[in-house]
């Protein structure tokens, strides 16, 4: 009878359980899901906030098309734009969202408001729903997973804004600070800038993305993710330049900026920090962005939220009880 | 300039993005995390139900050791033993319940009711937890992904034991039901008994896992997994042998049972449908079990708790609210 019988599968002999499948589940169940990842851009205009997406993903992922202008806006504004891409049938739904008017006025006070009760809303939306009892399956997650900070590359040290701006933001959500144009800065100007912003990121108790290890809770982060973490921080703020103009070079086709007295290739890692950023964002740190976000920035907030309910709850006033939550969700 | 530094790799060259790169991401987040899975074993004593679970796991999970024996317990009980499972890297953390005592006495009446409280209390203890303000950040899961419910090889029909149990398990777990020792039927009897226990299971409203398309909720669901569900179905339920005792056979070794008229080879798909139940349960469908445990079964009975405390809440009397909310949780 056995002789009849279709042999089994080497791998399908003796002791093999098929554990390792569950990688391969993990993998396609994600692929029927789809990412969704939420950018948000911050900083003065005509820093290259728009080029540098458009960069990143290699598409038109912005408000307007290059050299379009449009009038400033009184306040800050905060305004998204969507895009699917797809890439070896990965599909992910992108969100830029920018914040025309930041920093452009005579008087910038206050200008990050509507960015961080942007942000905050976005939380509050989905505590909403996972509070409610008919909830749905997946929670839409419009939470902004990471923040460039556009800061100018003036060789100095951060502005007054920046500091004020940065010990808001670093609160709420993961933010990743940036020098813009660094074409501009001698490779030795640069490092020192670097230096001095570190310094001053530091001695303002800024927290920057990825987080120091004592701050990060997560048990199940291994070393080596720690050291990858490390190493980032070490390179940080990056030191980029957008271009979405290509130009020929002997034998291949590059992204840069051409001058008089040479071309800065946007994805070489010795012209400058492009490839560091856009490897962390997309190609190593991209679920960590959403994880962390998650897990850190929003619990912080749901935690807030609700214990400054929970004593009236328990008070004895059930009329203002009612009051707070309404008012507050 | 161009010249002196290292070219890009060749993917890195024109459009690539790095999206794909996604799916690495959460294969390795996956695998820092591991998995976790919880299967219950529901039926008669004496059908085999841990020899079938030390077979599809090819390890000793089961908290007797074979021909050992212990005095009945006078009521259902539910016991849980916990193994540590690693195959290619991926670590699997299995428990498994046993309800020793159940359906073994003379007055079977509600001998269930260990079973779904303790079903029930899982979800429970995750509701409780997941709503604390200072919550975990992965909330260690117990509920139950799946429950194997053991008909015997009756070659009749389902008894009204089985069906008083099925009616209750399948609202709250996902029960997939296996006959057992399924070498004492012919194929003949064995295809009769199977068409017979689906119409049985129709009749009586019963829904086993997977569930038929109108029932799936999930809109991320494509047209290929809902085939795939349907094929598994079709096979249901799954007529089994278990063993874990190898055997020569020319040029390998096999699982089996062997008797003076022949070898019954337990992962020869001609010979029974444990190989199609091992593939289901852990090599295609446990990613399935454990989210669709969450979206349906857990869901379900969060939307009950909450909407049957909405209305006390609002109500008039505050201590009845409390006295609901303390017995309720």
């Amino acid at each position: 009878m056995p002789q009849a019988c279709p042999a089994p599968s080497p791998q399908e002999g003796m002791t093999y359980v098929g554990i390792d499948t569950l990688q391969e589940q993990t993998r396609l169940k994600a692929l029927r899901r789809g990412y969704s990842f939420n950018l948000m851009v911050v900083g003065r205009s005509g820093l290259g906030k728009s080029t540098l997406v458009n960069t990143l993903f290699k598409s038109s992922v912005t408000r307007r098309k290059a050299g379009e202008h449009e009038p400033l806006p009184s306040t800050t504004e905060v305004r998204q734009v969507s895009a699917s891409l797809n890439e070896g049938g990965v599909r992910l739904s992108l969100t830029v969202t920018d914040t025309p008017g930041f920093g452009d006025h005579i008087n910038n006070e206050n200008c990050w408001e509507p960015i961080v009760s942007y942000i905050e809303d976005q939380y509050s939306r989905y505590l909403t729903e996972e509070q409610k009892v008919d909830r749905l399956l997946h929670i839409p997650d419009t939470r902004v997973h990471c923040c460039l900070y556009f800061i100018p590359p003036t060789g100095h040290s951060l502005s007054s804004l920046d500091v004020e701006v940065l010990r808001r933001l670093d609160k709420v959500v993961n933010v990743v600070p940036v020098i813009a144009k660094a074409d501009t800065l001698t490779l030795d100007e640069r490092m020192t800038y670097k230096e001095r912003i570190r310094a001053d990121l530091s001695d303002h108790g800024i927290k920057v993305y990825p987080p120091p290890q004592e701050l990060s809770k997560d048990t199940e982060d291994t070393d080596t993710h720690l050291q990858d973490h490390a190493k980032i921080r070490e390179r940080l703020p990056f030191a980029v330049v957008g271009s979405t103009t290509w130009h020929d070079v002997p034998g291949r086709k590059v992204l840069g900026r051409r001058c008089s007295w040479g071309l800065v290739e946007v994805e070489n890692k010795s012209h400058n920090d492009f490839a560091y950023l856009r490897d962390m964002l997309i190609r190593t740190n991209m679920q960590d962005l959403i994880d962390s976000t998650a897990e850190r920035h929003y619990e912080n907030y749901r935690r807030t939220k609700l214990s400054a309910k929970t004593p009236t709850v328990n008070g004895q006033d059930a009329v203002d009880t009612k009051e707070i939550n309404s008012s507050k969700m």
